[in-house]
């Protein structure tokens, strides 16, 4: 059951403190890998995640966080420094797991709304899309993954189809998807491996930031053949076997976890 | 380890005496479900054929197989039948593994050798596709699945690529991903689950059916990211991952287990 | 504008007396092509359908019909036969368009309906489907295409959807595009281009067969982002577009025509 | 033949000194469009250029080309604002095209050359992809479209492999498609029609700026199963048809010009 005890493996999960994040933080210490949340949390906010990180540590597992802006390279380098400083001799990252939801969502016409402009698609595609490659080539630069390792992200059903207000988060998943493509090719021959989740839609507080979101969950729920939504811990779940030895032939690929919600 | 063990739980295998097939086998049998498989083979293999079934049945597994034509409806008949006497009261089929490869390959047109008909198309279908519905639906009706249940099929590239000699073998997996999409939809509150694994090139007795095997071979292993052809056991491994609780949500879809070779 | 006039070619329409047959039919001959509509109506409907053939003459090209059931062999030998007796000596085939909707549309699992079978499967894909190589590779045997013919057939949404059901007809349509993609691989170098057309939903005959296809439409107005559905006129525009020499680069494809309706 | 002739609309072509774009001027050119260049070429470069548009004009349509650089806001501004002070009153765009290729190739990890960092992502992306939204929208600000107008743009096989060096490109190309996408939702009730045509292996001087492009013509001529590349000519041709009115109904999508390269 614990088959990640004792073998010196971290997961390093980037937006751990909620939603997707967070489910999988937990899923993986109850299989016993360390775990490292990198986040970004106002100080109202703190005392709830607090409980959640406790939650997680009672798994006997190490464990250590950063709420910092993990966007801004300098920050990434402290960061990465000081996490090195924590691992013993043979520790080394098993997985990171990319699950950022900082995105401008806007229409791209409006009499009444601001509207969609370059910028909203540059920052989203920085902060949802490139942002897994310069972590995962600091973390490869580095030395601190190891042989066998599995780079996850998450993406959506906006890579194929075009919803109102999401443009920009759109081109960031598929920017995301692109990177992961390339990294399963580049890297294959350093044992790493690359996939993203196309998650269902899921009611987190990302989701509820989106315009007309009780529409969404109320389409979804009844589109999806499993007549529910989405929950972090379905994806948690998928995480998990994506890390597992068995999963070590599975790079590149998009992966829908959403009870067959894309089937219809 | 042994998570199945105990669980009264069965895998129901179509072509389970080689390739993708038989590896599945082995890979559940090491997990715990009892296996039963369905095969077509000669007398003349039925030796070495017994001597893998015997390596099946040390894992101390309820074992069965039937050696028949599975796809005349009275033999399935038959078998489901006979299967149906083994079983203990609360036992029930936790996944069918579909690992059919009978099509005919043949060229759409050519000076020297015989081209595709129509029956080429109507028999590969049948055999490699259809046949999935066939013994899902059986099974169904005679209500032998446990409340979760997998059903998992093997396709390929061919799905989307056209490759010479391919055609019916390609309509077959499509139609096959087809049923699987629609069993997904009709059958998710009756807890169904139903996968599609997409597997990249593996050296079975099937590939080296195929015309220019040799070339396909070489050709998959410079292609692929990771310079190996997939093995039987890559492919069983993800099976056993898509019967796992873990992977409850995931339905519906296609998934590559090839090494990246998609990506090229 | 009649860029097809003196060119002594012909489109050969299966499926031709209604729907998008029909529609491509009107406007491939308003374009100067001569049109051969093979089609299968009972008399109570042959006033009205020669009323519309009667109208599609007016453009001044020769015209040919044939009632009568295309899926036999030997009737389509028939057809074959008697159409090449019209053709002048330099008169060619510019186009086999396919345009056959003759699915059985059932549930896979219903307690008050009829269940689907494997009958149903293979009757549909026959029909739908396979007919499609039946009758190019006839046709090409027969050697009446031009030096540079265009092959299309309409598919849909359900190749990659799953609606309750309609798996037989997406096995179908999923077949029709794997037969498209291998014609347009094999006979490349023969000069043939063959592409499916992925309508939107559109309201003919075929649609309201379908159980519930009242929401059907209602919906699809409403997801379409043109807020209307596909018409036959629609369709047969990109026809139109797809046998001019500008589109002979185009082959193995599946293109949706659809007002965006995908998108959504 | 010069079916936009007299219909004072202008196709307006980024990147139209050469490739996709110049041969896409010259098509369109000859069906009677205005044509305007923007386009971005050193002094060297400019008398082969001129010639090229000596020969565009000689269709007796209006012309305007403009050498800038067209990515910075206030030249487009500048550009917008001298192209309207050319048009007649009822003077419209039909058609945007987005022919840009200027992206960084460069290995996610090497030993000898300069890698892939954050920069490249960002430039390529904004060169390649953003850069139609702010064309677009622009444009759109500007009144400057006409009631049934085509926005069309180049991506690559590229949007779904993964190639070596290309990592860039990729991720440009895949949001050019996400933003075609959401322009085809968006904007569809204001007459906007948009559309990617993914061009197969094209020997232009983009391709010659690829390490290794020798190795990749060779192979595309191979797999292609029409044995040939793609002509800038293949290309523009199909621009043409998006752009009839028979193409109306098209739009969100993204088209293979390919001779049916992506098949194999």
């Amino acid at each position: 059951m614990r088959e990640f005890k004792d073998r010196n493996e971290w997961a390093l999960i980037l937006g751990g403190s909620s939603g997707l994040g967070l489910a999988t933080a937990k899923k993986l210490a109850q299989h016993g890998l360390n775990i490292c949340i990198v986040h970004r949390n106002p100080r109202l906010q703190q005392e709830a995640i607090t409980r959640e990180f406790e939650f997680i540590k009672q798994n006997g597992i190490q464990f250590k966080s950063f709420n910092c802006d993990a966007f801004k390279p300098e920050k990434r380098a402290e960061v990465i420094n000081e996490f090195k400083l924590l691992l013993r001799d043979t520790d080394k990252i098993k997985t990171l797991v990319h699950s950022v939801a900082k995105g401008n969502l806007k229409p791209m016409v409006s009499d009444q709304n601001i509207e969609l402009k370059n910028d909203d698609f540059a920052l989203t595609i920085q902060a949802m899309g490139i942002s897994l490659y310069d972590w995962f080539k600091s973390l490869f630069d580095a030395n601190l993954f190891s042989k066998d390792a599995r780079i996850i992200s998450f993406t959506s059903e906006g890579n194929s189809k075009a919803w109102q207000n999401y443009a920009a988060v759109s081109a960031a998943k598929v920017t995301l998807e692109a990177i992961t493509r390339n990294i399963a090719l580049e890297f294959a021959l350093h044992g790493i491996k690359a996939n993203c989740i196309q998650a269902g839609v899921t009611d987190t507080a990302s989701l509820r930031l989106i315009p007309g979101s009780d529409e969404i969950i109320n389409r979804s729920e009844k589109r999806n053949p499993n007549k529910r939504l989405t929950t972090p811990e379905d994806v948690a779940n998928v995480v998990y076997l994506l890390i597992k030895d068995e999963a070590s032939w599975i790079t590149g690929s998009i992966i829908p976890v959403d009870g067959g919600e894309h089937l219809s």
